[in-house]
């Protein structure tokens, strides 16, 4: 009997006294055009935070592999489909994968990422800042790591579809898909042309449009 | 014809001249006892690295729910299971549960997290830094944040096994057990007492001895 | 005779020309509720900051231990009391104690602390992250560290009050509780009795009513 | 024939969907008084940002030496002149030097600086934080390194004008000229009497009469 | 009868299974000069570490203010004197005074700093970057802010010796007294006699040899 | 006269007393193979660093932009060529350019990069992480900033030799030629093939023969 001998009067008097120190623990985004444009987003009014907004529901269904000329599909979960992320240092990236389908070469600028394969078999692997392949088949389960700022790639090598979820360290990586910023962003031909080596303008043309433009 | 012009013998006779500016990329964890102890770890000699170093095959097995005491287990993708991870701001946590399993509410004091389902239905939430709960229930598919430094914690709802698969944004995040710091790591009897508002020791005794030990 | 030869009407009248190349030495927070809300607090104009905002006199007066449940009182010296702090990474805590007193076991996630005693004699410590308690009894003049993100308590165990004066590096540190964050925050009773190993809801009802609110 | 076979009506119908995940890679400063204060600048609209914000062309043309009284002129180009470093974590200075112009002992509390010889032969150092002189004549083409937060000085040692360009890593680093802050800043005189081991007032007055103010 | 219903069998036998998830939650720094030179220090090794060496006890006696020329003595707990603080961002001063007694204007490099007033009475103050003096008496109690790299002195304007206790946010923030590094690190005297507008070396040579030698 | 009254025994014999509280100010960078690797590098022997060690002269001559195959030369000062610059932040390109000389599209993973015109007229640009270009073409004097992580590159548009000065806010800022990371570092042909949209084998492999090699 008598246990927990503080429950008492006492203690429900001084119910109102309570330590506050008050950290921002979270900042939800504020994506709404008339926010202030700060490096980044400013907070959602507390007030107004659910439980609802810590929750990302994008990824229960699979993204349209046909749309991007290359038979896989990004899903992203970065601060602006999921405004909860901000300042707190992490995305996220569902891929989709058709047989045979690739995600093509591109950086993070912002962050370091990990592929965790849901299903399916993905052949991925980066270039480390002195041009050497690091590569592995990996299978359900498996993660694999794209040091931060390195190139990296996915294709999907088994028999049928794959899926990858996908970890970056930043709510706002970036994504710098190589070939696309090279040749769809209009810098100057005599550029390209130096830089590939290629002398024929019509070449550099061609190669230009053959660039599949859903990822630049 | 001839498109790609600088295909020549020059090429060929520079191939040996390269652009060399090389960053720390990677910095692949050297464990051994023997290496300096630093606040990390120093790095393995890239020399010894391969691309089996940033492959991490230990998700493919579920854990072994039954040893925890509480029906879920955690499985760890740190810097100390995953070496490539040093510098690179990301591990892995693989959850399994048993039905009704329950990870106990702890914290990460060096990441925020975020937990992806992998199968079931896992009830899930954090405590905001002002005592507010934030919790939902998650399908598979659903992804849910707990912001850096907050208390939070799992249960299993769903009517079989559940799985999840965690992220943090640090390759060595700390984790600590708010019950078994509590209760299991010697602090006086009189602080815990007054702090708990128990004035019986044997009360506090009993209360040691249930807490399920794996966590601490 | 005549030193200091620069001395002369060129000086004087080039004393409007100044090197001007500010930078943000401090940004005294602007609390008002009409602020921009981001992660932290915007500035206070710089025209209406004098020096008494750099200026806390709160601690001149001791705190109010009977308020607590614990005998001992913490009286916060952060931005939210002292605006002076954003952006600066500091802020301070005084504690007083009761004989007997006791702040109980809490972690500032943000934040290591230090520990000097202003009057009395204290025990304190942490523990570790791996679960070994460091603790020592300190007397006048003497300083205890608690690593960021550890579990700490104190007691005074001399025989009269005690005093002491706490640093943290951050002006935000955050301050949760163990018990009151864990009992008294809504988690479910199912996650709770199986973190605690307590099979009974009476047990965890007492338990939870006996934890002195006013730390939560 | 029919190389690059992407090159299709497929290509072109899905040209409007792309990869959308924008980071900040730019955060042009609005120095407007109506922008919100924060620690920095907030970000100018996007929208109106054009290629010309990002070039700074003041440093073409040589400052005004005449007017510092030390025969030296610094040009600024931070954030408040070239607004497109803001975030960015660089700045500059273009220094100007008549015959045996000197930039008085000064430290950037946030910044390391470089120096680069564009024209002339210049002597300069720093103080380590234990009072070792570190310094060296640099000729055209040479750097020489400031470690963040060292004192450190610039004197034309040639024979005719001298030039540099000077880099700081940081869009904001400070400039704290030291003879002009503790001279020149209402630091009470019985203060500075004691720390420069001055008795008399009289000498206290001519030293702080001297320095030239344009340095304050 | 029968609460706390795990304390069973099955709970001992798996005792020695624990979630292990080491992060550096701590490293005491390795001062010896056989330990790898890093920025920082290297770690302690954990098994030699125990909880005496997270205490200071080198602030209980006063320092002697009658060598230092100024009639003030700062005793300095920086990771030097106390290894515990490396990584964790904190270090302390005890400053004792005289009557009159003065610190000199200085700054840290790498830290803000707040004083607080143990006894007496202290007019102390800080520079701003644009030259504005920020200062203010301050009694037992009081608390005044220095921000980072600002420079800033002390005074004691009471009737009777005056003791602070000082926080700076740096294991090692660097401390860099104005006078001292201007006037007695072998600057050229050109630079000087430009720097301070004086024109005579005898004046020169006086000032500098009349700078309290201690405090450089 | 007796001005400067602490000139006096009292001064001189307590010379050697002196105010020590040393920071890491610098770090020399050990490029010894023998050094411990650390994400970095270790610090020279402090005994051993000298002013020359500060002092970097490789820039006084111009690089020979014929052996690169775009007629342009970047001579690095990086932390590896500039060990002075460890830990400090900065590094530094001297890019000389032949007529019509193309410094290929690259990016740096860590660090923003200033260019200043030393001679000649130069075009350049970067691609925001939207795709879209922001260029100029710059004369003697001018600076452009390419924020960090975004793509970019040089062309000389003069009618003679141009040279510019770059500043990178980092001592290891990475340098990712894009064609050459693309192209030339074994990706497989598959994932190449669906990434630029190139159906033909051949094609392929003309388009890696014609990279220039010394830029990756």
């Amino acid at each position: 009997m008598s246990k927990f001998m503080y429950i008492n009067a006492f203690h429900v008097s001084i119910l109102v006294l309570k330590v506050h120190m008050l950290s921002y623990d979270f900042c939800v985004a504020d994506l709404s055009p008339s926010a202030p444009r700060v490096n980044g987003f400013p907070c959602k009014d507390r007030a107004n935070v659910t439980s609802k907004d810590f929750l990302f529901t994008d990824f229960r269904t699979a993204g349209n592999v046909s749309v991007t000329g290359t038979n896989a599909y990004p899903s992203f979960g970065t601060v602006l489909q999921y405004p909860a992320l901000n300042t707190l240092g992490i995305s996220h990236v569902r891929l989709d994968f058709g047989i045979g389908g690739v995600v093509p070469p591109h950086t993070h600028p912002f962050a370091s990422e990990t592929l965790f394969v849901v299903q399916g078999s993905i052949y991925t692997g980066f270039i480390s800042f002195d041009g050497v392949l690091y590569a592995e088949t990996l299978q359900k389960g498996d993660i694999y790591i794209f040091p931060k700022g390195t190139l990296h790639f996915q294709i999907n090598v088994g028999t049928g579809p794959a899926i990858s979820f996908n970890t970056l360290n930043s709510q706002s990586p970036g994504f710098l898909v190589a070939a696309n910023q090279l040749l769809l962003s209009n810098i100057p031909a005599a550029v390209l042309e130096s830089s590939l080596g290629i002398s024929n303008a019509t070449d550099l043309n061609l190669l230009e449009a053959s660039v599949p433009p859903f990822w630049g």
